[in-house]
């Protein structure tokens, strides 16, 4: 027996779109938005509200934007049946460009934040939800946010935001299913009028755990990626995902079928998944650009120094 | 605080050698020895014992028979931390032909039986205890077995069988935790004086998680491989296993050295780990030939004809 409240976001497109500056062709957008629309998930999202006078347009896609003009060819002639979600880092967009809900393709706007940052998070998600926007909030690293910090953040978010739905994320995939288990009952303790999701990365190999894990402990939010993609180590493979959850409005077969005719030879031009130095920072609890440096170096393969380089940092 | 109890078995060789009918070099084979010793594992499981009248010298290599003059030339000038293993598939060995403990390198050896072949693994560990070995029944495809039968034969491991350990073996890759943590507590219900041991499959990325699910449950011996390594998509990664747990005596060094000396090249030469095929026989809970056999085909990225031919078999 399924779970109805159960949502599933597929942000293949914005979480992939952090490995190539967002330069995915039009025509895979598409694709990919058509199978995500036809495998039946609840929320698409596409890429990043990103203000323009912040970011050159030479350097990254449309996605790192999502006008209303950079959306338009994408949706354009392909049934919606779900929602059009799109992220918004704290300050790194201006209020004032965003348009009413009414004149706008985008459904939802997730805004990500850190412990630190709550404040503004608060105040960006009412200025939305007064735009008429379903939003989020998505707390991350929270593998490195203090106990008592991360407390006084969601009860104020509980108290103070008009959001909806607040994201436990292990940008590290640091955290084990133990971990994962505990703070799902913690945000649902301390913030009983929100729904809470989860946006795992799969640094080692937990990702798709940690999401059934968190659906045990009454998330309803699931993030995944297609065939995994996203920064670094990548995020919960969509298909294991749909595979997994029993509700028959998914379908598997628009997934596994855009895997087959591009996201194999994706995964050949860039580099997401399991690799020994991701797995060495999610072990670490490290942010994964030390990896990333070091993959981009001609020392990519000398794991055993790399590690021992970490742990000696760490220690001092 | 860890669990000495727990043991870890390392089987890349023997696990990774059902990929190239065991035609590892002695080199490479040495080179793992030494590496699963100095990371303070408990058992390297090297191979098979396998009958020459059945298996032909020319088309499998030495680790596919495991004689002691086969291991001698992998085991000499290493120091010995950990005990050494081989496994015994039923009806594929010669029990004349195994020598008393005695006179072996071997410290244990693996039974592999299916739940209908209970009784000739039961006979066959009583015979090796008596040899002076020790030995472990490891129960194999179990998302299989029917679930009376399954309780039977565990009943009839505890009665009648010498073994002390009994392994849940999820052979398809096909179980989520919750299946493994309602199997785990039945094994030890059902066997109160055995110690049961966990093999994963990695078909949806949860062979690691599976394993620290098994953990929790009270499982104390663990199967893992060097970077995953195994037929079809593997194992849980070794290197994961040693990071999360928590015994001192276990150093990931020397597993992160020899997967960038050797693991990475031999990745690219043997296939194995998360490929959609076997994905997709995970989720059908289907032996995973029919996806080797789509991988050595020329439609090896249709997926969608792949799952669609299987679920209209199974619906048969």
């Amino acid at each position: 027996m399924y779970r109805p409240e159960i949502k599933v976001l597929d942000c293949t497109i914005r979480d992939g779109g952090l490995m190539n500056n967002h330069q995915f062709s039009n025509d895979l957008v598409r694709k990919v938005y058509q199978a995500a629309n036809e495998a039946g998930v609840d929320y698409i999202e596409l890429g990043y509200k990103a203000d323009e006078s912040q970011f050159d347009r030479k350097e990254y896609g449309p996605m790192k934007f999502c006008t209303e003009k950079d959306i338009e060819p994408i949706v354009q002639g392909i049934e919606k049946r779900a929602k059009l979600s799109v992220m918004v880092d704290i300050g790194r967009v201006d209020p004032e460009t965003i348009v009413p809900k009414g004149e706008s393709y985008i459904d939802m706007m997730r805004v990500a934040s850190y412990v630190k940052d709550i404040d503004k998070a608060i105040d960006m998600v009412n200025l939305l939800e007064d735009k008429g926007y379903e939003t989020s909030i998505n707390i991350m690293a929270v593998s490195h946010a203090r106990e008592r910090e991360l407390d006084e953040a969601l009860m104020q978010v509980e108290k103070e935001s008009k959001t909806r739905v607040v994201y436990l994320v292990d940008s590290f995939g640091a955290l084990y299913s133990e971990q994962i288990a505990y703070l799902a009952k913690k945000y649902k303790g301390l913030m009983p009028s929100k729904e809470i999701g989860i946006h795992a990365h799969n640094n080692q190999q937990l990702a798709f755990a940690n999401t059934i894990e968190a659906i045990i402990n009454n998330v309803n939010y699931l993030d995944g990626t297609i065939y995994g993609i996203g920064r670094a180590a990548g995020n919960c493979p969509l298909e294991l995902l749909l595979g997994f959850l029993k509700n028959p409005k998914f379908d598997l077969r628009p997934i596994l079928n855009v895997i087959g005719s591009d996201f194999i030879k994706i995964s050949q031009e860039i580099e997401w998944g399991y690799y020994i130095p991701y797995m060495i920072t999610g072990v670490l609890d490290l942010h994964p650009r030390f990896a990333m440096a070091l993959l981009n170096s001609d020392k990519r393969d000398d794991f055993l120094q790399f590690y021992e380089k970490l742990i000696n940092e760490s220690n001092v």
